[in-house]
């Protein structure tokens, strides 16, 4: 994996090298958090900044990729995310890695050591020990390595972190006042306020009824009000985006008196049907997204995830640690007619809809082809590849989909999602794949080798349509 | 784009230029007016030829593809179909190209560029106005730039266009008394007669009765007649094959009483079910299907599609101005018991069947070898890669789906689906992807390079196959 | 087709003639008749061995595979499975293959004559005669032609079978006796006692209970306990893993009283609901997983494919003659929850789960992810591109969806699924292409040229894998 990792062709290495490489990040969707940017944390060794695991308090907070992938190598919980000792777990993480061929996190784990670390070696079970006692001690002597040093070392520009309704942003206001050399902004994410029929629903409406300062959130509209009143204070603190994250998108169209009855009855402890917990999930849905247009808010959706699959596990660690799969939707019918129905206004905010089943891309370019505008080139986004297409395969299809069916000169390019301070090398790995693929073309003579016109592309893919769309 | 373009290796390029190339062209599908044809209409501008839009009676014509591709570079509707300056619309359709690349339209519009204009640079805001200039001035003065001359041109045999059952047939009449030197025959559209629970169904078996000369259709039986009649019409002027458009494929047998229960209430403005709107349709597919086994005429079925999904703009706009999406569809069941049914008394006809969603291909390919038939080789055929997916990576998606599970060497190959006279630079594409894909093959030994068998597969997919399919 | 037929890189070139290319052959998923292995079947011609076709009984065997792709090249039936001279037949199909570009079976049947024939020459029309009597001649003189010559050429190690729980083993206990040089072993396909809804489910039940020496099976416990002693005798001969046909997975909880219910139900003849059955059918394939687990037998669950679609040939000829297609299913959530719940117990077997749909293997993938253990490295496995998807195309998509998912290094490989003799061939295909994937990432940089990684990972997919998933 030398500079010319996965730049297959020599127009590929220009369009990376010259124009693409040097330019910041707009990371504008992860989980990391900001309480640990504004300290600053600094990490023991690569056990705790790669794997994470078990937490003193028994949550589980760390990179779910990696846990899942040592599982598959048969690794037992202890050393995946439990008490053994950092170095086995390391170890275990190498000597799975070696089987990891074809896989994604192979090429990052790898590029993260060569940028971070100066290591251009292969980890194997025989160099584990070396490259963690190479790491530990970098770690602990180089202030690059803290939280702020490895984000200002992958020239970033921007974050956008994924935030509850109810957070006081209180981080991101610390944040906000800090001479950090580049932006942490909050995204809005209400799903809990959306998801009605699940566990904790009742819980989060008392929780948002208290951040609003109010006794009782009685209707559906004063829950609405109470989302309005807290995304002013996102929007107070910079906030750029919101993100929704649904098993499938519903569109039942209903009354507010009956997505009232849907909601007085769960606040009551009472079941409510599909269809009414459709009819107050469209409704919030739609009320939130003429906000966002109002106030010129990204909204992004992700769809097709089932969570939390194996009970016996997920019930002990709870969400977020290796136990979800891509699901299958069919909710193309439903996302048009939301889009229409926001249209219909002029209401429609910019969307980016993403979902985790590759063999929807085309369903969903076409289906944004009938909503751009001209209020900006590219109003309607394809998501890029994520989560478990986050791989060369999943973005190449992604970029290919967007290309044969819309503007792949508009794309707004790449996100983390991460929950990773290292993850910064995913922004590298998708510009040199995005790279190879134009060159490719060029190469093959399917677009011509037109300087100034490759230049605007590559530089919008990697940069300048995100900072546009997102108005940073 | 030079003579090679698309082709990547040394056999395709012989199989290209020495068998590919020169073959007439079998146009089986496309929505070309046959009164154009006959008035051999001249184009003013390119901008006419290319984008069309809203004509002086309010209606729409021209090509959507391109007014969505303008539509995602936040082109204003003014500049896309309205009334902007002829060369303000072209010179934002160049601008869009620009950010096309990996799009197919990149290649048709430089390929039309080249083939009717001799142009060989590539389109962009730069060159716009000489561009503009050069094919204006060529389509004033040059008569090969009729439409009678582009198709001519063009080395087009036939041409299979699409009309509603109760077309008068008036200008294939006419066309058909003409030395054009290429065909022109209607192909038998009845969408609007299955179309039950659609808007105009009433007004339209209304159209169809006058058709035939009577006062009133009293049943289905009676409707079917008037099809068949219509057909008959369609046949005596050389008619070779039928087409239907389908949001899915049903399969609901019921009696002709139900069938006929449905059809009274609907012509009486009552509501039915979707389970009596099937009956119907399925009683009328089938009759239909009969019917086309007995006269020798090819039937096509397109589904997964879903139409027309912004509200506000179709309700202006109407239908086919770019506003579509893929949809997803589940109905191989259907598919396969609807063959079935019509294959238990040998009166299945010759089927092709296209799905706009790529990730059906293998689907509908297996349950078409369940279907096939001394009658003729290849009887049941796997449509082409079409309209969304008429793209290289569509293409070869198709043709390697079809090799993997039937016979590519029977293959009938391209249509243009088109609304534009130049789009016939779509078959010379669809014939490099073939060839390249081909050829590679050989290339790497996984097909013998037998000059005779390779000459028999390459002539069949761009011509000969069609030509014995349609019996032309 | 030389030595390095698919092998398009060095590495490709290295890894397979070094490491994969002298490795036995694990055939665990099979149909071929364990009879005729014991009594050494000799075949007359190759139209016998390729083809065979209605028996004097008026069943039909043989390989369908190849009938369906004669179909598609219009040939009648007289000549795909009939009564037609044996040349003539076999001439057929070598027009047929002619065709076929870009069809594995171009491919699998030039490797067969290549390995078993020495014949190097592509077949086509021309030297069809000559094949044909060089064929024969080799089949009546030479011995290694018999069918346990031609597998042990084949350097095969293990067979598993495909048997009926009712099935009495007698021929595997027979060759357990003798010294073939290979093991042929039984496995549980108890398809008929889960299928409670389809034709023949009372006189299966019947046959059941008469194979465990008993009156009457009264209730669904007896019928688990009957078919736990038959699994018992099958372990006793040596069995190893169970398949499972399903047309989609179900999952719905019930008691043993409804499961009873339904159960009672079919076998007095009445009709059950859905509902009824997947309930029975739950019950059952929760309790054989159980036993299963209990006794390290590995559960193959396949599924997404509709059989018998075409009535009117179906019901002359039968099953298993070239009428099934690909379906789709959307049953991952009960897959998770079927999995799910003998998690929960500590009692999920071994799995390998197959989807007969390639646009499923990233949703089994990322399911199976949650499911690994520390019982064994890649105890969930997705399983190898198989009958329809047995293609270069679906072998690089299958191993691309577990490199990107999960640990392609713990892939346990290949199956024949065959009903043909010949069918070892591809295993060797599939150790081609995956050298190939393989050899490619390697020489373009993505996974480091480390010999004993690489020697590990392709020998690990070839053989050892399987050896150890199956404890051969």
């Amino acid at each position: 994996m030398d500079k010319d990792f996965m730049l297959y062709n020599d127009t590929a290495k220009h369009l990376f090298h010259d124009y693409a490489e040097s330019l910041p990040i707009i990371d504008y969707h992860c989980h990391i958090s900001p309480q640990e940017i504004y300290e600053d944390r600094h990490f023991e060794n690569i056990a705790q900044l790669w794997l994470g695991g078990r937490q003193p308090d028994g949550s589980y907070a760390g990179d779910h990729y990696k846990w899942r992938l040592m599982r598959s190598n048969g690794v037992s919980e202890d050393k995946v995310t439990g008490e053994a000792p950092a170095y086995e777990r390391f170890l275990e993480f190498a000597k799975t890695l070696e089987m990891a061929i074809g896989n994604p996190m192979y090429h990052w784990s790898h590029l993260e050591l060569k940028k971070y670390f100066g290591i251009n070696e292969a980890l194997t079970s025989e160099n584990a020990k070396e490259i963690w006692d190479k790491t530990s001690e970098m770690l602990k002597n180089d202030p690059q390595l803290s939280v702020r040093g490895i984000i200002r070392k992958s020239n970033v520009k921007f974050i956008g972190t994924t935030d509850d309704p109810t957070d006081s942003l209180e981080w991101h206001e610390k944040l906000a006042k800090e001479d950090l050399g580049f932006m942490v902004r909050p995204s809005y994410r209400p799903d809990k306020a959306v998801n009605i029929t699940k566990d904790g629903f009742v819980a989060y409406i008392n929780k948002l009824t208290a951040s609003v300062g109010k006794e009782k959130l009685s209707s559906v509209q004063e829950v609405i009000d109470a989302l309005y009143e807290r995304l002013d204070h996102f929007i107070a603190n910079g906030c750029k985006a919101s993100d929704h994250g649904l098993d499938y998108v519903m569109f039942r169209k209903g009354s507010m008196e009956e997505a009232d009855v849907a909601f007085k009855k769960v606040m009551a402890g009472e079941k409510i049907s599909k269809e009414e917990a459709e009819i107050y999930q469209t409704m919030l849905l739609t009320a939130l997204a003429k906000k966002y247009h109002k106030d010129n808010i990204v909204m992004e959706i992700h769809f097709s995830c089932s969570r939390n699959i194996n009970e016996r596990v997920c019930s002990a660690q709870g969400p977020d640690t290796g136990y979800d799969m891509i699901a299958k939707s069919n909710c193309y019918n439903e996302l048009a007619a939301f889009f229409s129905e926001l249209d219909k206004t002029q209401e429609l905010p910019k969307c980016i809809v993403f979902s985790l089943d590759h063999n929807d891309f085309n369903q969903i370019a076409t289906c944004l082809g009938g909503f751009q505008s001209p209020e900006i080139p590219g109003k309607m986004q394809l998501g890029a590849a994520w989560w478990f297409l986050d791989s060369r395969d999943g973005m190449e299809e992604q970029m290919r989909a967007l290309g044969n069916l819309g503007l792949l000169g508009n794309f707004i390019g790449m996100l983390t999602d991460s929950r990773s301070f290292l993850s910064y090398t995913r922004h590298d790995y998708f510009r040199r794949i995005a790279c190879n693929l134009i060159g490719k073309w060029v190469e093959d003579g399917e677009y011509p080798a037109n300087e100034s016109s490759l230049k605007k592309i590559i530089e919008g893919i990697s940069y300048n349509n995100a900072a546009r769309y997102f108005g940073i």
